[in-house]
């Protein structure tokens, strides 16, 4: 029986002991987004929202603004890429030699997070994050790693001694569970994606080490997350967010000419001169992937990897994707899917043997990792929601996770040719 | 008052734990001398073997031959370059773009300790480690920093729990000392060269640490600790060890010519090959300093940085330098000298002021930074006795640090012209 109050590993008994505290300490498609972004629209404003889509549980009955803003302040005022976190970045040639330029290298080395504005309003946490594109994108997975560690600990502290180690316990017993059950299906691999909603900092690095001690690299295949990456010596893993396209909508996409699909083209061209195959996984559902599909040039899907699944059912989504392969004479089984919308292991073996043979698959599982002991989860998303002065909009492939003002949502539902042909499409 | 027991950092109270645990855990020159090996001399084999000049000390008093045999055998099996190691080394830029080659990474990937031989004889260790120039090369700062921390651990276990204690204090006060009188020499810059003979691993990170945080940067400039520069962030320091010449004069060195210098101006020129001027710092004293001035190239001593200062007179060096510098028309206020011999921060003051103005000067800090608290201290090496078959020499400038047998110690201050002028070139 382990002494948790003992146990740096999975005990949160420290407020006192910030909680990120490296500039690594966040997804790894953050690094390669910001190179594209650096690059190409350094100086455009942006502004970054947060949304507690779990309007149930009152933010601020649970997380006290001082400590919230206590550990925003640390990231903005303390945390910088230290040395070893630009050798790391330079010696990272798993998509390519050289993935990261000099210029992106110092400009990270100069990287400050740019100031927050954060209020509590009607029971909810209102925070938002304006600046340059290069800068302001990154306030991201830290604000949600905060917060979901913070909420966290409040749940944890109306629990006795013994009930906080009953938690801990059952966190474990899941996280048995999962790696008992992936033993028994080799060829279904994955990657921890759970960074933004982890259940602390420390979990979190028990559970990707854990599943890293007792499941092959063949399966277990690494972590998102930059830090934990480098701190286990396991691949870091990632490709690109929603917030490319969605910033990109802003920059390339011409009011006269009715083709949003330019905007969606330039990014993915821009992407691709910059990371080539390594990177080359389409995320296709910022519209809608059945407008994706559409204004997708057929060599570029020709020459990409594969697809990224994360909105819609995963089933529909495989199923069409093999179709339009198979409409332009490309062998889906030399292509992938990599699924990441809300999966647990059984879900992830479901769709494994649904597509096995038919098209590759691989999966991110995010929460269901990080952040499974049996308390109740948060759905808290930050997400670009301004650029250059125009209102930003996420459609998604189910209008429940979409993002945006009701009037551009509607909008861009009409621009991506939504409603008429997103039902049919998803008849598959 | 800090409760030693319950500090990690400082206690060193879990023999279970391996002393150990990185393949970086050694001097960055080991990295950076490996490349030029595994690329001009992979294949041929060397014997490096350990010396303790410290023949008052029966280490087979202090050390279990199965605990030392426990540690050595972890490196042995367990010790490899972990993904991330492999990310830092490529991205090393700070002594030359890309300087670690994807063929040498790939070497390292794969890289093994060889075997060791093992034995007590006359109450000493008696330990060999043989095999190709770029494996057993590397048998050097394990060993040592094992065989410290054992004797160290051999005599805290005499002490009682309040004397262990106060041996912490006491290496803190003198750290603490070192620090205040740095200080007042913000000029004097150094950095930590400790790792082979420190009090143990845990200590040896307390000072690095502490001075990376009491120190500014321009000051105390990083540590020659790979996996030391990689956890604090702190940038790599190191250039070449005697070891190289060693090898080279077996390799280079042809039994009719009568000329010595040949092998040593092709290590510098394979050296230069490799590294450019970002690692050009001559270690002159193998063969004693007046051998090598003699066969240096002129062309190179412009080139090149700079020298590194390893035994005899330091005052009487530098002058010797500086003179050389003169007769060649360089100034040599645009060189460097690098000491390293034997140093605590006081000599590096007296050094500093007398040099000041006239060549560049800077230090590095072995056993006085890493291993100062009050214990009685071990001078240990380990050191390469053969390479293809033929026995090796070090005299070094001062002969009582001399390695080798005494017939080839003598044939190689025959050859070097040792005898003749050393003495009179001392006189400067």
């Amino acid at each position: 029986m382990l002494d948790f109050t003992k146990n740096f590993r999975f005990a949160d008994k420290r407020p006192d002991v910030p909680i990120i505290e490296s500039a690594l300490d966040t997804d790894f498609y953050e690094d390669t987004m910001g190179q594209v972004l650096h690059r190409r629209c350094p100086k455009v404003p942006i502004k970054m929202a947060f949304t507690n889509r779990t309007k149930s549980v009152r933010l601020a009955d649970h997380i006290d603004i001082g400590e919230l803003k206590e550990q925003l302040d640390h990231v903005r005022d303390n945390v910088r890429f230290t040395n070893s976190d630009l050798h790391f970045l330079r010696g990272t040639n798993e998509y390519g030699d050289r993935m990261f330029g000099e210029d992106y290298l110092t400009h990270l080395k100069n990287f400050r997070f740019p100031d927050y504005h954060l209020e509590y309003r009607a029971g909810q946490i209102e925070l938002e994050f304006s600046g340059d594109a290069d800068l302001a994108y990154r306030w991201e997975m830290p604000p949600l790693a905060i917060i979901s560690q913070l909420y966290n600990r409040s749940l944890m502290k109306n629990l006795s001694r013994f009930g906080q180690e009953c938690v801990y316990a059952e966190g474990q017993k899941r996280l048995a569970e999962k790696i008992a059950l992936a033993k028994k299906y080799p060829g279904m691999t994955f990657t921890d994606f759970g960074t933004r909603r982890r259940f602390s900092r420390q979990w979190h690095e028990y559970v990707v080490s854990t599943l890293s001690e007792e499941l092959p690299r063949t399966q277990f295949r690494g972590t998102s997350n930059t830090y934990l990456a480098m701190k286990l010596g396991l691949e870091p893993m990632g490709t690109n967010a929603h917030k490319m396209p969605m910033i990109y909508s802003a920059l390339y996409y011409d009011q006269d000419s009715l083709e949003p699909g330019y905007s969606q083209r330039k990014m993915l061209e821009h992407w691709w001169e910059q990371y080539g195959v390594g990177l080359s996984i389409f995320l296709p559902d910022t519209y809608g992937s059945d407008f994706f599909l559409r204004v997708l040039d057929p060599l570029m899907a020709m020459k990409w990897k594969g697809f990224r699944h994360d909105s819609g059912d995963p089933f529909a989504f495989g199923e069409k994707i093999i179709k339009y392969y198979e409409s332009l004479g490309i062998n889906s089984q030399e292509k992938l899917i990599v699924f990441s919308d809300g999966l647990d292991i059984p879900a992830c073996i479901r769709l494994y043997e649904h597509f096995a043979g038919r098209i590759g698959v691989t999966f991110g599982i995010g929460t269901n990792l990080s952040n499974d002991l049996g308390l109740k989860n948060l759905s808290i998303v930050i997400k670009a929601v301004m650029a250059d002065g125009h209102p930003l909009v996420k459609l998604s492939d189910n209008l429940e996770k979409a993002i945006g003002n009701p009037y551009e949502i509607s909008r861009w539902q009409r621009l991506a040719g939504y409603g008429e042909t997103f039902s049919e499409a998803c008849r598959y």
